[in-house]
């Protein structure tokens, strides 16, 4: 199966800069999430989808590194890449400077499926996961 | 039945700050909504106990008015008084310099019962709230 | 002089949800400066150039009506207007949602001019608004 | 010389809850900060003292591990220690259940000197941090 991934483009808002005039380091997070969702989009199982599966997707690591700190108004790109999906799902995450592809920061972070009603975690990633990911990317 | 009111006390943290190094205003609303949490904790009808009685309570009204500005590591009193629960929870608030006691900010919020299963507006306050407020404040 | 006014489109996205699965009530805060920012653009005076004028500008008041919720992955349309500008800013915002034009939210936010090194409040609006507002708007 | 540590207890609040009503995974990067500063303090090097010394330290990586989720009105008592200093800070954070002192989460931040005029990157850590670690730590 192909590479899934995603691209979002978003601008630094004011209310994400600290003292030093840049992004706070956690609110990359967030721009991870909204790269994230795209990703999922893509193969219709973004947060409603998962919840309509009866499944629950924790965050259970993040990594996150930082090159070069954002600035206001920068246009960012925020780029999403599903790199396992069997077991769990590891999300790969790059953000570039959108005007000069430089990169700014990178990161990954795992989730896992949680049966929404048991609350038991699962070791293989749901049956419905495989289906849509072959609806979505048809060998 | 006397006027119910509540405080706390915080802190600005560092993630608080905006690029003038003051705490930026929209994080205001959290520092109320801690405050209005411990002032519904005062007749046992925060959160949880609101979704155990079958109603939520949007926020459909917020008011700020902010007089100085607070820095980081500041510590802030936040007082919270109800002021109207009959048809729907006005609250009022003010925020002071813990140390001074100088006035920093206020405002109010407005917020009205919803039947979480109906989705039906509340233009009376549900019974469970005269009863907690009798119970929190016998006359 | 005609009023100026601006528009952004943006996305609720899942970090900005609560528990009730509707966008907190203090994130419109954001939503409402991420379109304060772009009328302020939109006559060249956006918090680098106000720094750069010698002047801070905070909000010293915040009023908002909160009629329909958002939901996640709902598209707003948030439009801001420039209501005053001789002696402070006052600007009103509505949200609607983008694909319908219902209304969801509406308010304004006023600040003022203090200057940057003295710390003085201005009573009348700088002189530099007055340039840069008859450039943006030739009559 | 002994390894500094801070210890801080918060507790959960509403809007930092997600529509599955336990702390969204990016606001534990406050938690850490908070306890982060607890522990800046300890050598009396938190951020007003950096700015003053003529550096600035951002954070290059975060790692996180969440094992337990958060719950509303859930107090946590966040765990900072100083792993590294020479070169770069490094800081290890542990997230526990304040009442049972069961793990929730746990990760580090690295972060470097960066000169504040000259934006130059320190590869070793400027004087005044072993001064001041030696005062508050005398063997």
């Amino acid at each position: 199966m192909p590479r899934l991934s995603a691209e979002v483009e978003l601008e630094v808002p004011f209310h994400d800069l600290d003292v030093l005039a840049v992004a706070w380091h956690g609110h990359y997070l967030k721009y991870f999430e909204i790269a994230r969702c795209a990703l999922l989009r893509k193969f219709d199982y973004d947060y409603p989808q998962m919840a309509a599966s009866g499944y629950v997707w924790p965050i259970v690591e993040c990594r996150l590194k930082y090159v070069r700190s954002a600035r206001y108004g920068q246009r960012l790109r925020v780029h999403a890449e599903l790199l396992e999906y069997e077991n769990r799902f590891k999300i790969a995450y790059r953000i570039d400077d959108a005007a000069s592809a430089v990169k700014l920061t990178q990161g990954h972070t795992i989730q896992v499926a949680v049966d929404a009603k048991t609350g038991e975690l699962q070791f293989v990633s749901p049956a419905i996961v495989f289906e849509k990911l072959a609806k979505a990317c048809p060998s």
